[in-house]
């Protein structure tokens, strides 16, 4: 897609550092890493985010994720790795092209997790129905 | 896996909201959402995290996590979806049976995301050296 700037890197218009590559998939190190070895994983073809992205295409993604994240264990020392999609701006989206972030984390570097909430009496049986009867 | 409060899920030993189920994978509310209808995608059998899930149950996982956001999107009215695997304590893992949330987000939840740092001279180079050349 023109202007997007993954769909450039893909191309090798803007230079990246890349981390691994198959026929439908790219990945390239985050110029602003979480930690370092942040990587990002992508396909090669523009789909906007995971609802756009088809199934076959999101299994290579988390292949590929998978392989990154056991390589930034073994060869960086990571103590753990996030692997996370957002989708929409409102959960962080930045670059609308689909990708996963394979963050590696270390004992006490301070990214803190999300805190849960606790549901309300009677709520939990409400929004499962409402999320079911369409799944 | 004894002991394994997933597992116990899976076999109707603890209950649980269920969102989703097919044949390899089970989705279920998260007890302590970040948002309402925050669910969890388990694969059936037990893995401790994407390092050891094998590759066509995380694809089935992703499917499923695929299939709940643009349902928590649709029912919930949610404006974005963060999905996020934790892999480890250091990245936040409680639970050590592989799962992936699937987290509806709402515009200016509060919930934030990470802040990105900037790599020295050279230190881009020299990372995606290192995770390569096992790659």
């Amino acid at each position: 897609m023109q202007d997007c700037i993954f769909c450039k890197i893909v191309k090798g218009e803007i230079p990246s550092h890349k981390i691994y590559e198959d026929g439908e998939i790219l990945a390239f190190l985050d110029i602003e890493p979480v930690n370092v070895g942040h990587t990002l994983v992508i396909s090669k073809k523009h789909f906007a985010n995971i609802y756009e992205t088809p199934e076959e295409i999101l299994a290579e993604m988390m292949k590929a994720a998978k392989k990154i994240s056991k390589t930034l264990k073994s060869e960086l020392g990571a103590d753990g790795i996030n692997v996370t999609m957002n989708n929409d701006p409102a959960a962080g989206q930045i670059i609308f092209h689909s990708h996963i972030h394979v963050i590696p984390r270390l004992s006490g570097d301070g990214f803190g997790m999300w805190k849960g909430k606790v549901y309300k009496e009677g709520e939990k049986e409400a929004v499962a129905k409402k999320i079911t009867r369409v799944l």
